[in-house]
C-alpha cells in the first residue's frame, strides 16, 4: 500500500534457480510493490526511473547457481540488468536529479541504488541519439565490441573477419568495425530476414544463415578458402568446432559468449582444440567489466562515427514492463531482430 | 651394394599412414643401404653423420594425412627429425667438415641434406655439456619450453603453474624456469617414479600421479585451491577440461600439445570452454617454429644457467639406431623418463 509519499512500483520477480531453457513463468510481474520517490534523509543513494532496460544473453547465467563472476538472481528479488535511467532524487555527490545514467539497475518502474558507483553507473553526456542507444551501441554491448575486436582481437586491414550472432548487440557492431578496418566481414544469423540485414544494413562482405547449412565447416571453408584470421565468437559448440577448423595461420578468437550452450544440461564437447597449435590460434575470453577504461576513448570515437554517418544500428524494441520476460526469453530462440530493449517508460 | 666411395647406411624407413596408436612394425629398419661419404661435386650439400636422434610428440602428426602444419612422412623413405650430426663432408658456405649441427635429419646413420637452412640447421658452439643436450633442453624442446613459458605465459613471480606431462623433455624445463620466477609450479606425470622426479631433482613444489586421482578437477582443486594462474598444456582432453575448472581469472594457457588424444580416432570432446569467458582466461597454440629468433637469447640465459648450475635435466637415452621405433612408440604410452633420445653412433 502507498502512503502518501509512495507510488506504486511495478516489478519483474525471479521466480528461483532454473536448469534449461528459461520460460516466461520464471519471472512473475508483481504490481503490487511500492516505493518512496525520495531517498531516506541523510543516505548517499540515488532514486532512479528506469526507462530502458537492456536484455543480454549472459543474464541466463544470473539465473542458476554457478562460479560465475556475476552473483546469481535472489529468487523472490526483481531481476537486474543493465538500464537506462533518470535521477529523481540524489543523495548522492556525484549524482544530481535530471541526470541520465546507464549501468545496473533493477526490472521495476523505479530502483534505489545504495551507494552508486560512478564507474559502473556511468552518466550520459551524449544526446544526439535516443537514449535507448546505452542499453546498446554505446553501452555495455557497444564497449563489448570495441574491446573485444578492436583490442583482444588485434586487427589488422585486409584480415578476414567472422562473427557469429552477428545481428545481435555486439555483432552488428564488430561487424562494422571491422569494415571500418578495411577487413572482409562475413555474419551469420538465424534467418534470411537477419541475413538480408547483414549484408545490406550493416555491410557485411557476406553473410549465411547457419540453420540452412548442413555442414558448418564446409560452409565456413566456401567463404573462408584462405581461412579465418579472426572470429568473434557468440555462439559455442558447433559452430566453435567447425571454426577452428578453418582458421587461419595466427588466427585470433576473441569468446565474447556462447549463447548455444547456456541452456544445455551438458554443453556440447569441442572435439578439435588441437587446432589451436597446428594454426597457433590465440583464444581469449572476453568480460567488458574488465574494459571500462577504454569507455573514454570509445565514446570519442563512436561521437565521430554518428557525426560522420559511418554507423547504422537496429533495436528490437518492446514496450512495457510486462512484456520484459518474452524478450529476454526471446534471446535464446532467436526472435529479437537487433539489439533487444524493453521500454519502461517515457524520457 | 656399396662401391669404392660408399658405405652401409642403416635406416629406419615409415612404412604407411596409420590411425590409432602407432606401433613399431610401423616402422621397419633397413640395412641394404649404401651412402657416398662425399657430397656430389658441384653441390651446395652437406654430408651428416647422425649422432642423437630426438623422440618428439609431434612425430605421431606426421604418420597420419592431415592438415598439420608439418608434411607427413613419406612411405618408403627414412623417418625424419630432429637431431645432433656432424658435419662430414660439406659443398655449402655455411657448413664446414667437422661442425656439430642441430636440426632436421634422417633416421639413418648418415643424411645427406640438399640446400641446407643455417637458420633451422643450427651451428652448435658451446660444448660443456653433451652434445645430446641439444636435442633437449639446449634445442627445439629446450626454446619451445623458454618459448611457451617465458613469453607467451606472460608469467609473473608468485604465480601458480600447472605442467601437465611434467617429466618429459618440454615439461621438466618449463618447471624449473617457472621456479626461477619465482612461481609456485606443480606438475602431473604417469608413475610414482616420474612424480618423485618432479619433486625431488627438478624442484617442483608439488606433483601427483594422474593415474591415481579419480576426480582430476578435485585433485587440481587440492593443488590450487585459489585456481591456476597459468597452465603449460602437453596432454589435451580430460586433463584441459579438468584445468578449465581450476584456471584463476585472467589466467593464461600455453597449447603446446596434446600427447592423450594424438592416437584417438575421435578426440575427445572438451566440455566447458565457456569458463574461458568466466575467467577471461587467454589460450594460445605453440609451435616453436615462429620463435627461432628468440634462440640466441635463449641459448645466452641457458649457459648462465648452466653456469651457476640452477638447471637439472633427465634424458632417457637409448643405444642404437634399430631401437629407435620402440623409443618413438614408448612416448605414447609414458616408457620414457625424461627426454627420449637415441644414441645412433658415438662422437
Amino acid at each position: 500500500m502507498a502512503n502518501g509519499d509512495e507510488v506504486s512500483n511495478k516489478q519483474i520477480i525471479f521466480r528461483d534457480y532454473i536448469s534449461g531453457f528459461p520460460k516466461e513463468t520464471d519471472m512473475i510481474l508483481s504490481t503490487t510493490g511500492t516505493i518512496s520517490l525520495k531517498v531516506p534523509e541523510g543516505s548517499d543513494s540515488i532514486l532512479l526511473k528506469n526507462l530502458y532496460l537492456s536484455c543480454d544473453p549472459y543474464m541466463r547465467a544470473r539465473m542458476t547457481i554457478s562460479d560465475s563472476y556475476l552473483p546469481e538472481f535472489v529468487p523472490g528479488s526483481p531481476i537486474s540488468g543493465f538500464a537506462v535511467s533518470e535521477v529523481l532524487d540524489s543523495g548522492n555527490p556525484n549524482f544530481k536529479k535530471g541526470d541520465y545514467v546507464w549501468g545496473f539497475s533493477g526490472w521495476e518502474q523505479y530502483s534505489l541504488i545504495d551507494n552508486p558507483d560512478p564507474s559502473s553507473l556511468i552518466k550520459i553526456d551524449y544526446t544526439d541519439v535516443s537514449l535507448s542507444y546505452f542499453t546498446g551501441i554505446l553501452g555495455m554491448p557497444g564497449l563489448t565490441a570495441y574491446a573485444g575486436f578492436n583490442k583482444l582481437a588485434s586487427p589488422k586491414k585486409g584480415e578476414s573477419v567472422y562473427v557469429s550472432a552477428a545481428s545481435g548487440a555486439v555483432g552488428q557492431l564488430v561487424g562494422q568495425f571491422a569494415k571500418l578496418m578495411g577487413c572482409y566481414v562475413v555474419g551469420s544469423a538465424g534467418s534470411k530476414e537477419k541475413v538480408d540485414l547483414l549484408k545490406n544494413k550493416f555491410g557485411f562482405d557476406d553473410a549465411f544463415n547457419y540453420k540452412e547449412e548442413s555442414d558448418l565447416t564446409a560452409a565456413l571453408k566456401r567463404y573462408f578458402p584462405k581461412g579465418i584470421d579472426i572470429y568473434f565468437e557468440n555462439v559455442g559448440g558447433k559452430m566453435l568446432e567447425a571454426v577452428l577448423q578453418n582458421m587461419a595461420v595466427h588466427g585470433r578468437i576473441t569468446v565474447c559468449g556462447m549463447i548455444s550452450q547456456y541452456n544445455l544440461e551438458k554443453p556440447e564437447g569441442v572435439h578439435n582444440l588441437t587446432q589451436l597449435v597446428l594454426k597457433r590460434v590465440r583464444m581469449e575470453g572476453l568480460n567488458v567489466s574488465d574494459h571500462y577504461h577504454l569507455y573514454p576513448e570509445f565514446m570519442e570515437l563512436m561521437k565521430q562515427y554518428f557525426m560522420d554517418e559511418k554507423l547504422v544500428y537496429v533495436e528490437d524494441m518492446v514496450e512495457g514492463l510486462e512484456n520484459a520476460p518474452a524478450a529476454l526469453i526471446g534471446l535464446f530462440t532467436g526472435q529479437n531482430i537487433g539489439k533487444q530493449v524493453v521500454k519502461v517508460s517515457h524520457e
